[in-house]
């Protein structure tokens, strides 16, 4: 039943969240939700696996579908203030293969970048490539600011210093560089007639939902796939996304989810033992010795929150190659294993499928680096401020109660910044969400 | 024919400018258009005669008719970004006395501050005070920052002291501070659900009717009167407001508008004379010798400005004590001079209705100051940029073809900025004005 199967991997975020145009066919949700830790806040990842690079290999195999020619276009650092500050060089991606021109009112699907690479979205976004020739449309990727070869102050270190350095970091800046983009693009080309499309998955597909709220006199419409933007104050319940996750796996088997919610316990009793963290360093073929059980919690979460993104019902390779229906197949893993299989051990072939699908990897480097000043980051502990707890019967991860005051210290101590936690509700609304 | 004669008067702006809901019952147009000078351009004036002290002999009088509660909300200086500037304090004016409170979702009336003191606006805005008892309505008055008590970094001092702490005065950063003190106001008194109307005229039109188009979930419905939303770029012809003006003349009297038309001739050839600035000095009643022709034509080109901005068909004390229709007084006086009166001596006769109507004034200041660091005009140098010319037939002004450039050179000279002339249209639209 693919189809329904497509349709509930919808659902993930879409049933109360989603307004203007809500269809799943562009990239999964980027912005993922880390699970709970076991003491510390849980907080929306960002640090996406290719966030820098994007990966070579995919680009290579998809040259040939994807081409499009990379442009650069100046923007003001702050659009709301006249603040002597640099402007820097913003990179998007065109192609015109398939447009139609001013003339014949050519529209443009402008992809509203988001948190990552411009190239690697590009290439993970076919839907906008499939519909460009019967639409005659222009496409154009503008990257968001921060992120990519997008960088204010010239370059990644300098912008990513400080809070001064990175406080241009916001969702409006980003929509406003759309606006000023498009609307110049547009008079280049004489093109001021064409309607523009936005599109965007997402973070991405915030910006596109908020940019049509925001900018109609711009665009005409927006596809906002898996765009959470009522994740904000308690506009839905905070348990929302992780018990939607955790349905998703028991969906596919009851047991696959009693194993995982099973294994918390497990792991901290193993890692209290003597030498209980090299056991588990071990169970988990881990490069490194784990320095604490939070940090293989914090993995596994990772693991369990993308494949609920990324349930494809074909194989994929956005965040990682993927066969389809992926959380089915870790299930398989943990549900048929030998019986006398330990609870981590089935817990560590489910994972597999995740982190080692190709079979390639030795060992395995949990790369956590929670106090990292990625973008993602300095958003989630700015505006983009969603509660999100895990809850005891519903989900299947550790249990947690959002508290605001943690996330709020946990925020000064990595970016010695303040949230705002009810802007964004102010600035783009959501409440009455009848409204939009 | 009061009733035509208002509707007439609205016109002023309305006919090609005004989306949303447009009625004349809000204060004048404060913002006013400087009409041309002989050599320099044209530009929007702000510089109101009461900016910065509130007309203490009117406000006694209405004390009795206008009673609000004074109270200040701390703002960000910035909301965009997350830079560390100082907050600020929003001086506000508040009036319960009708309101049917939250149960009964009484309505919150809020009237967009503009350039200027809020205290002047609030006691000059009597249609919002006449039907709150009706509708059961709240008042509020938030000042635009900037402007009276609202003033970022302390003081006015400060806060003007040059282009890096004047850079926060845009229209941007004030609706943003309307949402989030309305939000705020509104959580404060459970009030979440109480319905808010905008109101505003001129410049607050602008943001009445910008704040509704932002802000669809902050406000059900917007009065903005005579707000020139469209004055940007080519969307209207830059002659639309002299000519206006113009016609207002030209209705009561085409005579008194061929008598103004004519005097800028003689201004000029009077002031070219041996002691022609004295004779004009003279002439004019100014205290001080007159220093240059242009200086007494940009003070006779805004009583025009004005008087057709306070038009009404009664008297009223907003910008200068006035009697109704106080436009075809200024031409009575201009045409019912005996015979041999000089085209220079109506025109004083003509403008004494505007600048002396209660007979006080023993001589007149030209209190020019055209370099000001007023508010307005640095608005006006970055994003206000409202191209005015005067036309040679139908504008009874000096004829003066805008041009950008020296425009642009002017803002450099005065506040070291560089104007922004297409960022309105891009934030706001305008082009599309069917959109709205």
């Amino acid at each position: 039943m693919p189809k329904t199967r497509q349709q509930n991997q919808n659902s993930l975020y879409l049933s109360p969240v989603i307004t203007i145009v809500i269809i799943s066919i562009l990239s999964p949700l980027s912005l993922a939700a880390q699970p709970s830790k076991f003491r510390r806040a849980p907080r929306f990842v960002g640090k996406l696996p290719h966030l820098t690079e994007p990966p070579q290999r995919q680009q290579r195999q998809q040259q040939q579908q994807y081409r499009y020619e990379t442009r650069y276009f100046e923007q003001r650092l702050d659009h709301f203030s006249f603040a002597d500050l640099p402007t820097f060089s913003q990179r998007y991606l065109i192609n015109t293969d398939h447009w139609v021109g001013p003339n014949r009112l050519g529209p443009i699907f402008l992809y509203c970048g988001n948190e990552g690479d411009i190239e690697w979205f590009a290439v993970n976004s076919g839907f906008v490539w499939d519909i460009a020739p019967r639409f005659g449309a222009m496409l154009v990727f503008p990257e968001h600011r921060y992120y990519g070869e997008s960088m204010p102050y010239g370059s990644t270190e300098v912008a990513y210093q400080n809070a001064t350095t990175l406080s241009y970091l916001t969702a409006e800046q980003a929509l406003a560089d759309f606006a000023v983009f498009i609307t110049n693009l547009k008079q280049n080309l004489s093109a001021e007639a064409s309607p523009v499309v936005l599109f965007g998955g997402s973070y991405g597909g915030m910006l596109a939902a908020w940019m049509r709220l925001k900018y109609p006199h711009i665009a005409i419409g927006a596809l906002a796939s898996s765009a959470p933007i009522l994740q904000f104050e308690d506009i839905v319940p905070p348990e929302t996304f992780y018990n939607i996750v955790s349905s998703d796996f028991k969906r596919e088997s009851a047991s696959c989810f009693n194993t995982i919610k099973e294994s918390w316990g497990e792991l901290v009793s193993v890692g209290q033992k003597e030498n209980g963290l090299l056991e588990l360093t071990k169970t988990f073929h881990l490069c490194r010795e784990l320095n604490s059980t939070e940090d293989l919690a914090d993995w596994l979460e990772s693991a369990y929150s993308y494949l609920a993104m990324v349930d494809y019902p074909y194989p994929s390779d956005f965040m990682m190659p993927l066969p389809g229906y992926p959380i089915r197949e870790v299930c398989k893993k943990i549900d048929n294993a030998p019986d006398a299989t330990s609870i981590l051990e089935r817990i560590f072939e489910g994972v597999s499928v995740y982190y080692n699908y190709t079979g390639n990897v030795d060992c395995f480097q949990l790369d956590d680096d929670p106090h990292g000043l990625d973008g993602w980051n300095w958003q989630a502990c700015t505006e983009m401020v969603m509660p999100m707890s895990s809850s005891r019967d519903k989900s299947m991860f550790p249990a947690y109660d959002y508290n605001y005051s943690s996330f709020k210290e946990e925020c000064w101590n990595d970016f010695n910044v303040i949230p705002r936690p009810r802007w964004i509700t102010t600035e783009f609304g959501g409440h009455v969400w009848e409204l939009f």
